[in-house]
């Protein structure tokens, strides 16, 4: 593992896993007990991921860009005893530990913390950083719970998805299967940690006995020196992240030597696949969620042009069907809700009784996620449910107006709501970032807009901002677009 | 899939299975079925395979190298209704049919079977070797039997090993894991498919969705010919296999596409594998059973050369142990029986449920094989328990004297058996075959091994033979020997 803190050979890992095990095992964890996470990405960050598990502890990741009385709320929620957190998180750490209302340890993670310093932080070398195979024998039990990664629903708290062994095994499995493993493989994690997407490539790191490359957060000229300098062969993004690589990258190629940037987080706008397969980037569409532990479907590398705009097929062991509204199979190209079987999905929301009843029906996740089958059997997502825009009785995939606007030279990003309309019921709704130092009207984007949509589809009203809210994944955060502007 | 009969791409295969699935529907094969297969490599072998599947029927491969007394055993022993045969094996089919005392429904495998005319046999070309990868929506119950393989006991009659569809999964899931995934992997079967060696290729082949090359039986100078040609990647040998490869190719050596050889069957001699590493030829030793579903532990091949001997590690999911006689584990070095346990092993002997718990304790398989583990957890494979030679109270492995044999150049093969001795109990025997066209004394050959032995391990006598008995998949069949010179 290649991080901030140095570059770990497995040998390595598994000593600092040792200490950090140890570490804990005084702190007073046990088996069973809920050890929450509130940290970057850093190396400490992946001691702890594994150590947890040496102990039969439930991990509880953290969103470090949630406020106090979210967090408060999750810790409370899961039952945390413990809180570990980086430097950076001190002052919100303590201050959750002081309103928790029951005792809640604390134990800053330093960087480079003291495993590392025991067993020798080293600079990055070749030849520490080649995959080490080492198959050591720990017994897990599939059933049980490893991690609770919260999820915000579309009303009220955010709900925690219960993952098992058993789930982040299949999705490190069923990954494998689709996209290979190499023994040179290295996956660049610049996802937080603390999402499924993240979490996921440390999994796939020992599960596979592959390297990975760990950044704080996201920094475009990073990731794409990354590329070019520690060998990676594989990176996780989402459309935004990926539209900021190419931007920072301009006219230098990628070297051959990466193989997959693997693309999630939602629909992805058209112009920016095209624009990856004009400059030979091998992107290749997934879609997931929290409660699949990452992908469920992922396109073949091979397929990345022949099935462009689709997230491919569900991963082994992974079922996906589309359902019309009576619950019903929908045919092929026939638009419904996206529901999921199979050993990765959640075993449920913790402590969430009817809203796990409501979600898993017969074994089949229902995603809330709208989208189709073509007759081949490949995925095309199209939204999120609660985002549908029904504009006099037509449906409107907020995406896809969002992807005609992206594809015009001066939007940078652009998110797409409905808004009461009298006539129509609703009517959609842009915000617009404008590329920086670009200057573009209003009226300019409607014209561009209603050569490439039908008339229901345009929006009504354009509106120019500063930003877009995004979570830390980098997904567009549309019920704020819809609290600010609907 | 390239054979004999054509190549044939993933939506080929699935529909050549499909209509096989109809096939043997029409025939009155349904679920809990057993359907027996007698047939050399083929095609429409690979059809059946996944047709029984897709039926929920068990396949039950049989030994086109057992007399039809032996054949007929089994096929009363599993209660297989029907009979599935090549040309080269009608005969024996009619015969067992007419022996059976009871039903038993035969079917010729023509070759090209009607599956493949219907969809049009093609010559072998790139464009269609593709390998594609098509994850179709098929609900396997893991727990369920798939397959059952006979294994030769060392007393009595054989027994047939259980294995379910969760076996030959995770064994598939381990390997790749192990030996890695890469698109471009074609796997060559030339090792019989109705021993696990062979038939996991298969089941590799569809669950990674990669190419597999089969020859209907092993000629060394077509599999070298595949590897330059076809593209082959992968290929699963046993040593005697290997040897004869090596010999047929002279000084030129393997293309680069070539990653792994995989080599099992038993003990490698080290000679050979010191061949290897002088040629460069990518040789990953590995040891299992049919009762785990092929490969149990597998060396990584980046550790081909520093654990030279060592058949690696258990594979993910597997765990393996060396046993004292009296059950304890033994310590580093120190050898002992081999265990294992883990989701890939066999659920049990069909009938006989004595002969299932003397082998499974505790879910733990006790294989009859003896090996130590190094301090760092690799298995080094002595040999089988029943060929131990005890000799003035010292263990003799006949493996390692028949590899001091075979590194003598005149040496083609060389068996190592007990005999009684008066003054030691049991001395070793050899019975050795020379070099084709060579001539070599037993003398010369004893005074070869003193120099290479310890006493007690040196021959006491050397016979030399036209040839040494065989398994189907090329493993020394040492009970022959011992009838025949003990």
């Amino acid at each position: 593992m290649i991080s901030a803190d140095g570059s770990l050979t497995f040998r390595e890992l598994d000593q600092a896993v040792d200490e950090m095990t140890s570490e804990l095992a005084v702190m007073g964890v046990k088996a069973g007990g809920v050890v929450a996470v509130l940290s970057w990405n850093s190396a400490p960050f992946v001691a702890v991921v594994h150590a947890a598990a040496r102990l039969g502890a439930v991990l509880l990741p953290l969103n470090a860009r949630l406020s106090a009385d979210e967090l408060g709320w999750q810790i409370k929620d899961a039952g945390a005893a413990f809180l570990l957190h980086d430097e950076a998180n001190t002052m919100v750490a303590e201050g959750l530990a002081a309103v928790a209302g029951r005792p809640l340890k604390l134990l800053g993670l330093g960087s480079p913390f003291e495993g590392l310093r025991m067993s020798g932080v080293r600079a990055v070398s070749d030849s520490s950083m080649t995959a080490r195979r080492q198959r050591t024998e720990r017994r897990f039990d599939l059933s049980e719970v490893q991690t609770i990664l919260y999820t915000s629903g579309t009303t009220g708290r955010a709900k925690g998805a219960m993952l098992t062994y058993g789930n982040h095994l299949w999705s490190a499995v069923g990954s494998a299967l689709n996209l290979g493993v190499q023994t040179d493989d290295r996956w660049l994690a610049c996802l937080p940690l603390f999402h499924a997407g993240g979490l996921s490539i440390l999994h796939r790191s020992v599960i596979y006995g592959i390297g990975c490359v760990l950044h704080e957060s996201f920094e475009p000229a990073r990731v794409n020196k990354a590329i070019d300098e520690d060998g990676v062969t594989i990176v996780s993004v989402v459309a935004l992240m990926l539209e900021q690589m190419l931007d920072e990258r301009g006219e230098n190629p990628y070297p051959a030597s990466l193989r997959c940037v693997l693309l999630g987080g939602g629909p992805a706008p058209r112009p920016l696949l095209e624009r990856c397969a004009a400059l030979g980037v091998p992107v290749v569409q997934t879609y997931g969620l929290t409660e699949t532990a990452s992908q469920a479907t992922t396109l073949a590398p091979e397929e990345a042009l022949s099935k462009l705009g689709s997230a491919g097929k569900p991963l082994f062991g992974t079922e996906v069907r589309v359902l019309r509204d009576d619950g019903a199979e929908a045919g092929p190209e026939e638009p419904g809700e996206i529901v999921v079987r199979g050993p990765a999905v959640t075993v449920g929301y913790l402590g969430q009784p009817k809203a796990t009843s409501r979600a898993l029906r017969g074994g089949w996740l229902h995603t809330g996620d709208i989208g189709y089958l073509d007759a081949e059997g490949y995925l095309y997502v199209l939204d999120r449910r609660d985002d549908l825009i029904i504009s006099g009785g037509e449906n409107v995939y907020p995406a896809e107006v969002e992807a005609a606007l992206q594809s015009h030279p001066a939007v940078a990003e652009a998110g797409v709501i409905g808004v009461a309309d009298e006539r129509w019921g609703q009517a959609p709704l842009a915000v617009v970032v404008a590329r920086k130092g670009v200057v573009v009207s209003d009226e300019e984007l409607l014209s561009f807009c209603r050569e490439r949509l039908a008339g229901y589809k345009t929006p009504k009203r354009i509106v120019l901002a500063e930003a877009l809210a995004r979570t830390a994944a980098g997904k567009l955060m549309r019920g704020e677009l819809r609290q600010r502007y609907g």
